[in-house]
């Protein structure tokens, strides 16, 4: 297998780490900067160096755009000229629906995994980034279902658990789990600053510290992040703005206080229990009809019932006009779902036991 | 030397585990719930159970109140009564305006240790919480020198950094440091609960996790807490809703949101700049008038320049009317810092060497 990463830094280091690791792949790089590619070859991140995105995507069965968000679309359509008719070419940014929206070609499907955003570059990559990881894709209506599968399952091989989302639904997500998260960090550092007048921060409990550890991250990649999903988190921040000023409204009543506090607790507890439940691994067939974008329905479908897809496989019937998308999921429940999601689509599911 | 703990959960536990450890003292204890009384007799947290407040008070040199800031005046109203003339009693308590304002007697300084705020019960409890620890002090112009200089020394033998700060500042600081982190806890991980919908939390890195570990504390306790300090968590609940609508209205303009960020990094760096500078411990001396609230004065003139006292003393003259200060301070730029402010208040500063 060949592999192109365009960008070598932490994410597309890692990628090239993991991919010659674990897939023996032989991986081309590029990046506009002389000393992180050289530096990459030097990690064994990479085999090659390539000159430019588009001869780095020559030959490569499947291309990893790592490039800032910024440039993201741009840097895609330079890998896209490059790439062969059957290559897919994927990208690794923060925020999703600038980039699937600028990208047309079918050979694309936006991607993000969520990892590693403390350390940065080549020099921290670690083939082993991505073990566990959620790896989001943005298929479309314009994915191909082989395509789809064939990006799924090597970001399986990379250890990552991808999981469908739409690029709206991600970036709405991202902007709650992610972006918020930052932005309050930020808020609360200035404003203790701010309160303490210059004193030092007393040797406070954790939870100053444990809330304000992203403060200040990388400005020019957060700068990115934040602009690119201005619409997004500009609704998040509403939201929070509006939850503070009703418990502001509410602090002087003590039942409110504590209704409000129970609630954050049970929202707690149930967004953190491992979806890892496990169990026997479980096979669903189900024939679908060979058409452009009914895998990423699928896919999509099962995303948004936190169903982890563990493996899946696409057989194409020998009509050319149909075929089966082979699902396996972990445990008995997580089967269940999957049933119940897949035949309100419309399609029949039958269990390989 | 005799200590009452009065409620023996993990403050007031532990308070008895390092008296008795580090002082050899006598700890008598006293709470509400048997239970616990028993098992922190059991422990080694207290020599002897006393049946009211007010018992456990009689006789001790320093008696700690460990209540729920709901009850706190009235449980430091019931140890003073009981305590001895010379007794100094002080609390444990989350916030201080309300205590300090209700307790008028001389014998009485307010207090807060920032510690162990995860677990709680005396089964957690730990001869060694305080070790570094910063450990505010309230005295107001009522408070005598000699009982100051007392309760300073003993929290430095239990191995808590004092540092006295008047009580508004306090509620204000730990409004922004403490309870405004644990607000905003709360409100991401509902508002996330809400974005996600019912599923799960994706494996995302640490941001998320990091920002609401403290979210859903034990509601009594922080109901209590909230609401105790319910105007200057409001003041700074204010002031986040103005910071976050600021830089609602600013994240399409790249320019602004990088000065933002870079402003947060910057302050963070300020803030949690370790004030551990250490160094050579340096002896001052001041001369003072003998009257009420003049230690208070200094200690906290130094608290606001952030200077850490390591250690003080009170030496009375024989004429009665006046006497000395002594305090050590670590490292030439603290002995400055402490020189100046001692100056301004119109003291005289000598150097012991």
């Amino acid at each position: 297998m060949q592999i192109a990463v365009i960008g070598v830094g932490l994410i597309g280091g890692s990628v090239g780490l993991a991919a010659r690791e674990r897939l023996t792949a032989a991986v081309t790089g590029y990046d506009p900067d002389g000393g992180a590619l050289r530096q990459a070859l030097e990690r064994g991140a990479i085999d090659s160096a390539a000159a430019s995105p588009e001869a780095a995507a020559a030959g490569a069965d499947a291309v990893f755009v790592a490039a800032p968000v910024g440039v993201l679309a741009h840097v895609v359509g330079a890998a896209l000229r490059g790439a062969s008719e059957d290559a897919v070419v994927t990208d690794v940014g923060s925020t999703k629906r600038a980039v699937v929206a600028a990208v047309e070609d079918p050979r694309f499907i936006g991607g993000h995994p969520l990892a590693g955003a403390e350390t940065a570059g080549v020099a921290n990559a670690r083939a082993d980034l991505f073990e566990g990881a959620t790896w989001y894709l943005t298929p479309t209506s314009r994915t191909e279902g082989v395509r789809y599968e064939r990006l799924h399952r090597l970001l399986t091989a990379l250890g990552a658990r991808p999981r469908a989302i739409d690029a709206e639904g991600h970036d709405r997500v991202l902007a709650t789990v992610s972006h918020l998260p930052h932005v309050l960090a930020n808020v609360l550092v200035s404003q203790a600053a701010g309160a303490l007048g210059g004193e030092t921060l007393p040797a406070t409990g954790p939870s100053f510290r444990d809330a304000t550890r992203v403060a200040g991250a990388p400005t020019r990649m957060w700068t990115d992040i934040y602009t690119a999903n201005a619409d997004a988190l500009g609704s998040a921040l509403e939201e929070t703005i509006d939850r503070l000023r009703r418990l502001r409204d509410e602090l002087r009543d003590p039942g409110a206080v504590a209704r409000w506090n129970d609630e954050a607790r049970d929202d707690r507890r149930r967004l953190l229990e491992a979806d890892l439940a496990g169990g026997e691994v479980i096979e669903l067939r189900v024939p679908v009809p060979n058409r452009p974008g009914v895998v990423a329905e699928v896919a999509l479908a099962l995303g948004r019932a936190s169903v982890n897809i563990v493996d899946m496989g696409l057989h194409p019937a020998a009509d050319g006009a149909s075929g089966t998308i082979a699902l396996w999921v972990a445990g008995e429940e997580a089967a269940q779902a999957a049933e119940r999601m897949v035949s309100e689509l419309g399609h029949p599911v039958v269990r390989n036991s």
